[in-house]
């Protein structure tokens, strides 16, 4: 049997592009998220044992374990997973997302997402806002009572106002945030307040109490990343629906655990190419360094495999405050991006471009041959476990990544060179 | 006594650049707008007889008075302000800005801005979103109902909302926005979302029923100006704080009434300088086209007048959809402002122009030299009264006004040609 790539990888762009997420609801991973069991913990990026783990995505299990009420302290939390009592696996193995350690226990609650276009559903976990979070890897008691008010208060309510929503389409919200500014990876500021503005009457209606209503609509609206989630998830049904695709070189999975980055490709089933994770060249907050930085960390690249991001940061020129550079260098990001990608996005628009689609589907030919590899928007956590962020930036995955997997795909695919 | 023009207009835009105004409250025009009494109607632009006023602004006079409870039916409407009961005067006399028609009536709910910097205080009345409304000269049942429910249920919850804020910082909120792709006239869609984003959590606390904060927040969240009318009353402020500088040539008012454009200059003191408003260019809602528009109209000309609108377009390349033109158009438009204006916002600033400031204090000097008119975006109404608006699009004040306003500044502080 012949293989035309062209083909395949129009056929899984096309279904990326024709994908359309909409959020329908707010779950408890447990009973939500495929294969979930009480000794599971998800994480962001390819397979890591705990002895592999980066200080961040150690401190966000140890966390998370916690919170489930499973140990006290760190070295608890260490032996149940050392033990193997609890185990690990990839969100990206359970339909799922999350940002920077993207750690999801059993009782967290989980958005999800329904591609209406295919059927297939993601999930992501709750945003949890800046300083001390989970995601980057704090765990004290500070972070532990948010995580508890987020659950315990505003889940039920968010919960309830999703459901009033009837399904939230969180492609429209993100084609109209491109128009306003985000790029839907490192600024979602534009999309949160969208999304706090669609969920804040059914809030209303939903909270049991005015004060209630108030901390919810607060919590979302006060956190420019609160849609990221939901985003993420977006993202990750609009790239799985083009995975799959028999023939086809389009990259449906980047990711990264702190210690290696991952990719996967459509027409390469569950396989992942892993390398180990870059350091982010950004922008640190006060205090911080480049040397207190971890490897690149979390499920977020799923905005970029999608199409957003650094690929469209043409439409987000205030980012470069963030994450460093000059509105010149975000256009050229997604300009550059045009090389390496097989579309350009009908939903998703740059009017700084002339409303040009945003250059979606990386095709590994394309990176292997022009040397171009994915431009990746990201924030940047300290290396030890407890810190939390220090910084944003910028960040490329190691070529060999590409490389590897382009030979492999010829390997399987029977191609000589 | 010699004059030195350019220290007097450096002066007049130091004014109006540093000048905060705050968003403290939500008052009754009768109660809280200057000299405003029980027989009198303000409305945009400059001075202007009933004999004179076109369709849209005859429609909402007629509307204000039946909102009243003055009149019930046109020709009663029409007659009290032909008699002389009720009076016409500029809501700029008045300290006030409307936007389009610009009607505001002696119990109409008004937001309360005050200029922390220079203590001065400006009004706008509330926005009642798009189709048939009282601004675009709409004044049927439907739209009275609307203003009824404004008034009656709205306005108490978001006057509490507001008092609430202890000060919303407009001038902060317009930053942002035009990060945001607002341009801060036309595109208030950022701004909006943001206003309802820190009132929401005030309005669920404020209002009688959880039904009754959902209503308003809703309001609030679907209306992309929402924030229109607190953002002009905002640029009153500013522009207010740079008039009455002698010897300055700087523009401190542009506004129409339908019929006549006028303007008044920082160092004129109250003289307005009027010529006939000329048409819209722009795009039309679908059945309508350039010969069913009324002259242009509004008061909303203070926007450009503070160095936002078509002055900040550069910002928002996403308006061209909704005025026509393309990205380029936007960009152009700010870059041409240069040409004619005193100074860059410290401010409001540009991304796509590397942060730099907008184009504020249009000199009446440099208009004249330079032949370029000021630029602005606008809606468009329809010429009859009773129908709304039609499209939108963009305008120049016709040359002729600042070469009279230039002629007359000669004359007052005798400089010879």
């Amino acid at each position: 049997m012949t293989v035309n790539i062209d083909n395949a990888n129009a056929v899984a762009v096309e279904r990326m592009i024709e994908a359309r997420p909409v959020l329908t609801g707010l779950g408890k991973a447990l009973d939500t998220v495929p294969d979930m069991h009480q000794d599971l913990l998800l994480h962001a990026g390819p397979p890591i044992a705990w002895e592999d783990a980066s200080g961040p995505l150690r401190g966000a299990l140890i966390g998370a374990l916690i919170f489930e009420g499973r140990a006290e302290e760190e070295k608890d939390a260490a032996q149940l997973i050392a033990s193997g009592e609890v185990r690990l696996s990839p969100c990206h193995h359970h339909n799922a997302v999350g940002p920077m350690a993207g750690v999801i226990s059993p009782s967290m609650a989980v958005y999800e997402v329904e591609n209406e276009t295919h059927g297939n559903r993601a999930y992501s976990n709750l945003n949890e806002g800046y300083g001390k979070v989970l995601r980057y890897g704090a765990y004290s008691e500070e972070v532990q009572e948010r995580l508890r008010w987020m659950h315990d208060v505003m889940a039920p309510v968010l919960g309830a106002a999703i459901e009033a929503c009837s399904g939230l389409d969180i492609r429209a919200l993100l084609a109209e945030a491109l128009h306003m500014g985000d790029e839907g990876h490192n600024r979602n500021k534009a999309g949160s307040v969208l999304f706090t503005k669609l969920l804040a009457p059914h809030i209303a209606m939903a909270a049991p109490d005015p004060a209630t209503a108030a901390a919810v609509i607060d919590a979302l609206g006060e956190n420019a990343l609160s849609v990221l989630n939901p985003v993420m998830a977006a993202c990750k049904a609009m790239a799985d629906a083009g995975h799959g695709v028999e023939g086809s070189t389009i990259v449906s999975t980047m990711a990264r655990n702190g210690t290696e980055f991952g990719i996967r490709v459509s027409g390469m089933g569950e396989r992942w190419f892993t390398s180990p994770c870059p350091q982010p060249v950004g922008l640190y907050f006060p205090g911080f360094s480049a040397e207190d930085g971890n490897p690149d960390i979390g499920d977020s690249t799923i905005t970029e495999t999608a199409g957003l991001g650094a690929f469209a940061m043409a439409a987000a020129p205030a980012i470069v405050t963030f994450v460093s550079g000059t509105p010149q260098d975000a256009l050229n990001a997604t300009l550059e991006m045009y090389e390496i990608t097989a579309a350009e996005h009908t939903a998703f628009t740059i009017p700084q471009l002339d409303f040009r689609g945003t250059p979606v589907g990386i095709d590994l030919r394309a990176v292997v041959e022009t040397g171009i590899t994915p431009r990746v928007n990201t924030g940047i956590a300290h290396k030890e476990a407890g810190v939390g962020q220090i910084g944003a930036g910028l960040v490329r995955p190691p070529t060999e990544l590409f490389t590897e997997a382009l030979i492999a795909f010829a390997e399987q695919y029977g191609f000589q060179e």
